[in-house]
C-alpha cells in the first residue's frame, strides 16, 4: 500500500486534487481521452457528478470528509476490477486524501498546484466573486483551508504549463503503469 | 432502460433485495464465485461493508433511501465498465429500488422471498430478537415496511429452495447474459 513497493504494472486511481479553477477537470478530461484512445479500461470520476447524484452531502468538514471517502472508495473497487479511475476532486484535507490513499492499490496524487489568484481570476463558475461577496461561505481557499499534499507523485501548475505539456506530464507520469 | 429491449448479453447488476436472514448473501457469494469459476468479470456489493465505509448512514427512511441510491450508483459504474455486479440489500423501498432500476443497463431484480417466520426463526444474527425486545427500532418486516416488488424478474424462496437450488435459478436466469 503507501510507501510499500508496487508492481509495475496495473489498474490506478490518478487523484487530482487542487483549487476551484484549477485545471483539475481539464486535465481529467484529456487524460482519459488519452487512455481510451488506447483502449485501456478508464473511469472518470467528478466531485460535481457524484454531488448530483447524492444532494444531501454538506460542504461543511464532515460533508467534505464523507464525499472524499465516498469517491475514494468507488475509485477503489473500480481500481480493483482492473479500470483505471482518474478522479477530479477538491479533496481539500490531506487526511481525508491520505484514508484513501491506504485504500487504493496504486494511488498517484497529483497536486495540481496553480496559485490561487490564478485560480480566481479565471473564475471560470463565478464562485470565487460570490465567495468574496460574502454569497458562499466555506469556500476553499478563501474562508475554508485547502491542505497541500505533503509528497504528491506529480505537482501540476496550470499558470505554468500549457494543458497540452500538463497532459503530456501526467502521461508520462502514468507510462510506467500501462 | 428499464422495459425497453435488452441487448442479449453484457454485464448487468443482479440485485437481491429482501429481508434480513432471506438469504441474499447466502446466493450472492454462491453466484459471485461461480461467475469467478468462470473467469467473469464480477464484483460483490454487500450493505453492511458499504456501510461501513459510511457509518454516518441512518437507519431511517431518508438513511435508507441514500444508501440505497449510493449502492445502486456504484454498481451501475461498475456495470458501465464491463463489470457483472452483484448486490445485496435489504432495500426494502420501492422507489428507490426503481430508481437504481432506470439508473443500470440491465437491472435483475431477484426478489429473496422467504417468509418472515422463516427468516425470524433462523434470526442468524439475533436482530429479530433485538427488534421484538424493542432494542433495536425501524427494523425492516418488524416496525419498517418491507415494499416487495411488483416485477422482479426473479423469486427466491429459501424455506421452499436448497441453496444449490437457488444457485440454479439464478444461474438459469442470467445465462442469457453471459
Amino acid at each position: 500500500m503507501a510507501g510499500g513497493p508496487r508492481e509495475a504494472q496495473g489498474p490506478f486511481v490518478l487523484w487530482l486534487t487542487g483549487l476551484s479553477g484549477s485545471g483539475k477537470s481539464t486535465i481529467a478530461d484529456r487524460i482519459y481521452t488519452r487512455l481510451k484512445e488506447k483502449g485501456i479500461k478508464a473511469e472518470r470520476l467528478d466531485g460535481d457528478e457524484i454531488r448530483a447524484v447524492f444532494p444531501d452531502t454538506g460542504f461543511d468538514r464532515a460533508g467534505r470528509m464523507a464525499h472524499i471517502a465516498r469517491v475514494g472508495y468507488l475509485a477503489s473497487v473500480l481500481e480493483r476490477n482492473g479500470i483505471c479511475t482518474i478522479v477530479s476532486l477538491i479533496s481539500p484535507y490531506r487526511e481525508a486524501r491520505d484514508e484513501v490513499r491506504q485504500r487504493c492499490d496504486r494511488f498517484i496524487e497529483v497536486h495540481v498546484s496553480t496559485p490561487l489568484e490564478v485560480c480566481e481570476e479565471r473564475d471560470v463558475k463565478g464562485l470565487y466573486a460570490k465567495s468574496r461577496r460574502g454569497e458562499i461561505i466555506g469556500f476553499t481557499g478563501i474562508d475554508d483551508p485547502y491542505e497541500e499534499p505533503v509528497e504528491p507523485e506529480l505537482h501540476i501548475d496550470t499558470s505554468r504549463l500549457t494543458v497540452a505539456d500538463a497532459e503530456a506530464a501526467v502521461m508520462n507520469h502514468i507510462a510506467s503503469y500501462l
